[in-house]
């Protein structure tokens, strides 16, 4: 099982109900179910176009309580946008992490352990949908077509969900230990 | 994304605390947490051996409410350990299914399906431990050591732990859709 080492750049909240858009707060409580405020805090949610196997609005368990992107990803998108910056609240992200380039890829199962005690479980790869390109547009008025560029430009670059696995504190800055699940020799 | 079709053949629950074997029903309530009464039911459970990066005891999410085993691997293990059968109650399994003979390997983030819209997640595969050795053991008197050998005859072939992503009634027989993750296309 490979550990490596990694860091909290930054912790959003999307608390305004008028936007799945973050907004930086300095640290927070993971609970069970995720962020409390949070529009994605539930240990249930709604099924929606995400889990076509439920009809809509089928309450069913929540794996995507926490979003997380990783610096190098979003350089990555931006670059290929051909925009100076992408930042995590435009795509509605509750962690910025950096130490962990290729966060997409992080297999399900894998774990984000803080010193608090606090623990996420990887439940997959997020995928692009056309909302966080329109978030960029409204930012770059000299680009075009950026909402439908970044479905392309994001994928396998859009981070990752995550359910809270043990609660507690965490603070921006936090460094974590990444628990890489290996599939050889599966961790429960 | 693959769809398969398998059927229940026994539906069961681990509902005496004095052990972890289970007895057939012929129909349960899936609810979030699994089956009330079962020994594994809860959205949280203490940490144990299985998740050595939390202090023992710790509160967490609970990932291993449903057991299931397979038809086919199951003889494959009677057949490695020389007995006439190996039953699922031996194993503390909830379910027992036939049609997918390769249970274990269902990938992580897999859906099985219930005509009634109960559906779980497939949480990744089940590790063998000596436990289950022993309780074969009490039925072979004229065996040696199957404590021991179904931790290797069991690898591979214990069978998976699954949560309940959507809850509602199962029966015994039932047919059941897997919908197979694909980790290049990932389901959310």
């Amino acid at each position: 099982m490979e550990k490596v080492w990694a860091n909290i750049n930054a912790v959003l909240i999307a608390d305004d109900p008028k936007t799945f858009v973050t907004r930086r707060i300095s640290e927070t409580n993971l609970e069970f179910g995720g962020i409390r405020g949070d529009r994605h805090f539930g240990i249930t949610s709604k099924a929606d176009s995400r889990q076509p196997m439920y009809p809509r609005g089928t309450e069913i368990l929540n794996r995507r309580q926490i979003t997380i992107v990783s610096v190098e990803e979003l350089d990555r998108i931006a670059e290929e946008l051909g925009v100076e910056a992408v930042l995590p609240e435009w795509l509605g992200a509750n962690l910025l992490i950096t130490g962990y380039p290729e966060l997409t890829k992080l297999p399900m199962g894998s774990r984000i352990l803080f010193k608090s005690g606090a623990g996420l479980i990887c439940m997959g790869e997020n995928q692009p949908c056309t909302l966080p390109g329109d978030e960029i547009q409204k930012h770059f008025d000299d680009h075009e077509k950026l909402s439908i560029r970044f479905v392309r430009a994001g994928y396998k670059r859009r981070g990752i969900v995550c359910a809270v696995e043990s609660p507690g504190i965490i603070h921006e800055n936090d460094e974590v230990q990444i628990l890489v699940n290996n599939f050889k020799n599966p961790m429960q």
